[in-house]
């Protein structure tokens, strides 16, 4: 799927403990300007329900687990995050949606911009139409 | 005490959910070019023992707790992080060690610059010695 890989990274240590390192630019292919956490979830409960227009992210489940769901007008997927050195990256406009958060789970998220209302596109049937346009020059 | 100092960010969301976002330069003293993760580490285990020459860091605790003692020659100091909205920066020349990790416990650090070796100072004495001529030149 376009725009969607997942990225494994060194884990780097024993049953003593792990340490997972990331270096911008290097292990992920954009510099980090903001970084951002979801924690205490409740069960049940879906987020996400939007795209970016322009804004390159790196999901990691450090503690837990969680479902995410990446869309595009022509295909879907579900990604389980459940190891701290698996990383999902996901590009410009893909729509994504996270569930299944198990108790106690922490998802980090690495972004290539600072926060940006006007990179959001939260309204499906507007994703869609820009969605068509974007891939239709990238096919 | 200098160098160290803990920062509490935005906490955004209720009981269903929670979502803390940190803006590089803007919510931290510096830009991010590394971010790196420390998971299932085994009760009773101590980490770190050592200083950085140049970086600035900023640890989070975003799952579980952990202890960190920030040391210099001159004065030391036990921080407890268990908060995912709480933050510990951690800035040049500043000894560092990390215990009482609870099970399950995801510790994120982001760094101000790539992986050097070159940067770390891992012998105490040594530490010391660069401490102490560090720290004359500030007081």
């Amino acid at each position: 799927m376009k725009n969607v890989k997942t990225i494994n990274f060194r884990n780097i240590g024993d049953e003593s403990g792990y340490l997972t390192p990331i270096e911008a630019e290097r292990d992920i292919p954009f510099g980090i300007k903001r970084v951002y956490y979801i924690t205490g979830v409740r069960s049940g409960e879906r987020r996400g329900f939007h795209s970016h227009r322009d804004l390159h992210q790196l999901l990691i489940c450090v503690s837990g687990s969680v479902k995410i769901l990446v869309k595009t007008p022509f295909e879907e997927k579900i990604i389980i995050l459940d190891k701290p050195y698996e990383g999902l990256y996901i590009g410009p406009m893909i729509w994504r949606e996270m569930f299944d958060f198990s108790e106690g789970s922490a998802l980090v998220v690495l972004a290539s911009e600072h926060y940006s209302e006007d990179d959001y596109i939260r309204d499906y049937p507007q994703y869609e139409k820009e969605a068509r346009e974007y891939w239709s020059k990238r096919s």
